[in-house]
């Protein structure tokens, strides 16, 4: 268990308890079985991946949201099987964990949220899960060793477990946030907000979000909250462009540190910890993705509208070539703007300036008279970077965060072992 | 010079003449810039790259076939530089060699085309080009080994040269078409039809292609029949899903034959050929793209329309999971399905059926009973398979041709050389 998954004790929202063990679904032997439960049911809000295709766990916990409107006693994560591609008889199996879960812990079926995340095709298998109960419930604490296992165990591709947490200040007294994510490869998240979308049935890895606070939120606060935050950080990154089938982000508020996220103050102060808390963890795992040896920043400003400067944002951090260039800290701008020009949105190609960090790459579409080939290429070699695209037509605008594509991504992915 | 390059005498179409020479652009010494010329001015159609940022010579090609009314003299193609984000001076560049060589065939300077492909965002040095004027006329020639020279010069990352053609029976009488191309990285060719679309300003690597018949063929005749051929053909196929600034496909028709495609008949016949030599050469462009080790033709069957279909294969074709699986031979169908769902395209993920060659792998949208694994992975080492979907919703489909993504790919454009 990597030192970073550890948080400082203070930074632990009172009301919850977690703990993670092996169920034997990893080959590894790893843990692969994780469990965070609130002491009651509390409020949550979700959002899901927008991929028509879905895996069980998917179907099954936006049923349970609507089922108990919005209350979740328990969450259980398991590594090593998406259940995708499952179809009635994952659905089952998904159902069977959280009925044994829900009896075993005393609560409703309908307030325990499923997730899994790993290899697709193959069956959950349920009864390794359920037979992982008593040692999962033998295993709950409110520590941040507890909350250290449960990061670990959700973990698949990863190299380290990732977690963030805020205190905010609610009329004197601290809330707490905590928050935890998973994810290295299939990422470029579009979750859709509630447990509305139409279910389905189906595939593989993922990222996964958890966040946890001791604040009292009202539902409707909530689900807005939870919307704003991650469509500034989980909906704004992208490693290699694929929208998994099991994406997931749930948010939980247990009340119990006695304050209310309700006036404008307390609802912006809140506002502006999810959003930090959202962005680190999307942040870190774009670092962590598989293969990655450069992290990027983009800017794309002076957009036609907010919307058209993430359509031109997900193009270029999704262009192979660009990807490539990165790789190589090669200041190959050409490929930045042929790739804002088949985004799809209008632009006026004269008009494109472009920033590699402070260094000026591109004016008026054509190159910089102050382009330093040396300097550019020395700014790329940074394992981060920021770069910003500017179209001039108008106020729209968005940050993204994306990554190089390297032959060690091409490898993991091609690995095949029968 | 390849010996590929080098098509039969009968396959060579009477009144063009082709020549390549060495005008110093191409930085290995070799052979960089082409000329095929009509012996008049003779009927054209075009399509040009719907990518909004497009380099000078696609500016300044719209505008002379805009001009000229669709008579075209000479093309004028050289590799080693794209002419791309250039801005004016560009344009005025390939103005300038357009004018020479104008000015040197006796013809008007609007039945120029020009075309560039290589680096971008370096000027075009068009005094090379123009000294090189005398040499490339000095070498034209109506042969074979002149078209071999031709498809060879227009090379840049190709491993080697393209043809393709076809005799066409009109009335017992024979005419002939023939054709090459280029192109290895930055290829998802969106060719759009004729001299319409906005002129802009800009990028890098490219598809071209050339097709010559001695056919008689009236103007609206020869854009529709060119217009269905690349949208079975160059439009049908993606490397990398990038959309070059440079797309270009010509077609000339010189009439020499003294044969007109007017009939119905003939008009059905010479459909076919030019979808036939299309889709040839958009293969060869597949299979010769950079790092391919597999070429893989994707049926999606049962959309709800062609242009969903369309969607959907692209959505497959330009997953770097799903390339990377065929990359490693693996038969990892739910990265397939998850690109599906992604599509954006309404999907019934309950109905889907998925097969690799004849080997039945995914029905209902689960795994197939019959499922081999050891079957899926021996055909997915062969260089070629295909792979069809069937979303059993409606009759809409498409064909298409893609290849997986190699560490190979990765080192060729990530390639960094100061």
């Amino acid at each position: 268990m990597p030192d970073t998954a550890l948080v400082p004790a203070a930074a632990m929202p009172l009301g919850f308890r977690f703990a993670a063990t092996r169920a034997g679904i990893k080959a590894s032997g790893r843990l692969d079985f994780a469990c965070a439960i609130a002491d009651e049911p509390v409020s949550a809000a979700a959002m899901f991946t927008s991929n028509q295709v879905v895996a069980a766990p998917i179907t099954v916990g936006r049923r349970h949201l609507e089922q108990s409107g919005g209350r979740v006693r328990a969450v259980l994560v398991n590594a090593g099987n998406a259940n995708c591609a499952t179809g009635q008889a994952g659905l089952d199996a998904c159902e069977r964990v959280c009925a044994a879960a829900a009896a075993h812990f005393g609560c409703a079926q309908e307030t325990v949220i499923p997730s899994s995340t790993g290899i697709i095709g193959v069956l959950l298998p349920a009864e390794k899960l359920v037979a992982a109960l008593p040692a999962l419930d033998a295993a709950l604490g409110p520590t941040a060793e507890h909350f250290a296992q449960f990061a670990t165990a959700i973990m698949t591709t990863d190299t380290r477990a990732k977690t963030a947490y805020a205190s905010i200040d609610v009329e004197g007294k601290t809330v707490r946030l905590l928050g935890t994510t998973k994810g290295a490869g299939m990422i470029q998240p579009k979750l859709t907000a509630g447990p509305h979308a139409t279910p389905h049935a189906v595939p593989h890895a993922t990222m996964l979000a958890y966040l946890f606070t001791d604040a009292a939120i009202g539902r409707e606060n909530m689900d807005r909250l939870l919307h704003e935050a991650v469509n500034e950080s989980f909906n704004r990154i992208s490693i290699d462009g694929d929208t998994s089938t099991n994406d997931t982000v749930l948010l939980m508020a247990s009340g119990r540190s006695g304050e209310s996220i309700e006036s404008a103050e307390a609802t912006a102060a809140f506002r502006a910890a999810l959003r930090d808390v959202c962005i680190s963890l999307a942040k870190q795992m774009v670092a962590d993705g598989e293969g990655v040896e450069h992290v990027v920043e983009l800017v794309v400003a002076g957009a036609e509208s907010d919307e058209d400067a993430l359509k031109i944002a997900r193009s270029i951090a999704n262009s192979p070539l660009v990807k490539t260039a990165w790789a190589g800290s090669d200041p190959n701008w050409g490929r930045i703007l042929a790739a804002t020009g088949y985004a799809g949105v209008p632009i006026d190609p004269a008009r494109i300036s472009l920033h590699f960090g402070e260094l000026e790459i591109c004016r008026d579409g054509g190159l910089s008279p102050s382009f330093d080939e040396t300097a550019a290429h020395a700014l790329l070699q940074q394992r981060e970077f920021a770069i910003r695209l500017d179209l001039h037509l108008g106020s729209g605008r968005c940050r993204f965060w994306t990554c190089d594509l390297t032959t060690e991504y091409v490898k993991i992915n091609a690995d095949y072992s029968t």
